[in-house]
């Protein structure tokens, strides 16, 4: 399993194979209109503009008025451009899910997506999540705002055992910085063809000590005391996070940087209100943003982030349409390429 | 400069240099009575009969009815005890100034002191606290209690310049959790007898980027986003961050987990109300604990926490008084020896 990050070890989603598209011709690639999402910064559109080598129009629900083909950037795709024009679509966020729901991804177009220092991002939100509670950084808060001086407990992090469902690019970050604390990282990815054995496919990828099956995970929930979601949502993930996996946890903190909508929100309740899980931070919810009257701010020992653990700056978004546009203009496949029919 | 730890590279201490004290005899360690503070546990307090062989005594202020030599294992000596008498003196803390500064030390009696796990323990508060500013732990704790939903911006600390006064074992272990988040380090020290050009003496320490001497600070401060200080408190410290230095500070956040005492809390203050200090997180007070009326919790972006960065626990004690003991049995040194006239 993985997360958004689109790594090749990881293959939860149960999509059917779907051949890769051909690469931009270059003279279609030549011809193609450029358009960008209106809400972009315009120094942004100015940079994308360079790297392209030709003049933005917005990204609308009615395409340009002619046949040309079209190279989009952007984080939505109005139906009427889910057609045979539609030469590639970059994507100004890792998570593709609402691009490839909203409608039929047009088979022949190239879909990329920016990334950034997502990884390195939301492995210093996790760990920075995980530290203030062992630090208990709120209760110092609460004593320093009543002028109240007194020994709390904290937690070294150092020999703790961390669950980490997801064993790409981002699942791999949150691992290394956490190795980095001397926390034991246990990797969950949909296959279990890791391991130091001889004959195993391959190596633990580095930020893991071991990684385990997805179908395995029932004992690992039990002795974790950080449970950790990367995960993106695709259809085999939806629900994952169930009352069966919920029931498996001993006193675990659950924090979720993946997608919302991987969490039951009714079992992670019941986990919350018994015991089992000892807090949650989520920085994703399914339905977001969360109104003042949604029931979720009501979860104990919860809190709610504003899904900012990944956040990707003009800067990614420019830096890694760049290196897309390298990649196809020297014909080469780009790294960031989606699989459009895994969903990562 | 170092911190409480006793790395020998760091010497801001002004101490003169006293000829260390011979190690106990073994006629006089085998006839020496064990004498524990009556504050310690019971358990911890069986453990170090067992390592000493011999049954513990509390340690009063009147010493025991007889001349045999004494073996003190606690936090604070009584004058009674300040004698020729004392053989060995084993510290539950790292600290060790208020043992000197209590009066004079006898100059036969060994002094070794608890560090356990304290360099990992403080490296862990320090990046806690500077993720919880970098990832607006407070401000989403604020938000969640009024169930609102709002982006706030987070920071990726990779890339910012921490300065870390103290190059010993805490200022190191701190160096290098840092470093493991993209932190760029530059270590403090008394000289700057450390560099990357031939003819330097010694290598630059693991943990830091580079290493500059106190004298030279100024530059260095008004580049860094984060200044943290570990230092121990001597003479040569007191009062150390004071008006000069914090006038140099641009926009940093100023972290102390040393000693309170090394820093001018007017000074402290006037840089925090001006805006040069742009938050400050102080483990440690010049008067602790703080009460209610203390105008410390008045400081403008402060967070007081309890002098709690780097306790020491039991087991710390146990393991670390075992150390020594196996070494002074062995007739070697303990690494965890106390220079007296340095004072740390």
């Amino acid at each position: 399993m993985s997360e958004s990050s689109g790594a090749p070890h990881s293959l939860l989603a149960c999509g059917l194979p779907v051949p890769p598209p051909p690469l931009p011709a270059p003279d279609s690639l030549a011809r193609a209109r450029l358009l960008v999402a209106p809400s972009l910064d315009s120094c942004l559109v100015r940079e994308l503009e360079r790297i392209a080598g030709r003049g933005a129009e917005p990204l609308a629900d009615v395409p340009p008025p002619s046949d040309a083909p079209l190279l989009c950037v952007g984080d939505a795709l109005p139906d009427a451009l889910r057609a045979d024009r539609l030469l590639w679509f970059h994507s100004i966020t890792a998570g593709s899910d609402r691009l490839l729901s909203g409608g039929l991804w047009p088979g022949q177009a190239l879909l990329t997506r920016t990334v950034g220092r997502m990884g390195e991002r939301m492995a210093q939100y996790v760990l920075g999540w995980m530290l203030a509670e062992a630090q208990s950084v709120p209760e110092f808060a609460e004593q320093h705002a009543r002028a109240h001086w007194e020994r709390l407990p904290s937690e070294l992090v150092a020999g703790q055992t961390a669950l980490i469902y997801g064993t790409g690019r981002i699942g791999a970050a949150v691992g290394r910085l956490l190795t980095a604390c001397g926390v034991r990282t246990v990797g969950v990815a949909r296959t279990t063809r890791y391991g130091p054995e001889p004959g195993t496919e391959r190596a633990v990828p580095p930020g893991f000590d071991r990684v385990i099956g997805a179908a395995e995970d029932t004992g690992a929930l039990g002795e974790a005391r950080w449970v950790i979601s990367t995960l993106p949502l695709t259809a085999a993930t939806e629900g994952f996070f169930g009352a069966d996996r919920f029931a498996a946890v001993r006193g675990a903190t659950f924090l979720n940087v993946g997608r919302g909508a991987t969490v039951d929100m009714g079992a992670l309740e019941t986990a919350l209100r018994d015991g089992r899980v000892r807090r949650a931070v989520l920085d994703v919810l399914p339905t977001e943003p969360a109104a003042p009257e949604d029931p979720v701010w009501q979860l104990p020992r919860t809190v709610i982030t504003s899904h900012s653990s990944g956040i990707t700056t003009d800067e990614d978004i420019a830096v890694d349409f760049a290196a897309c546009w390298a990649d196809v203009t020297a014909g080469r496949r780009p790294g960031l390429t989606v699989d459009t029919g895994r969903g990562y």
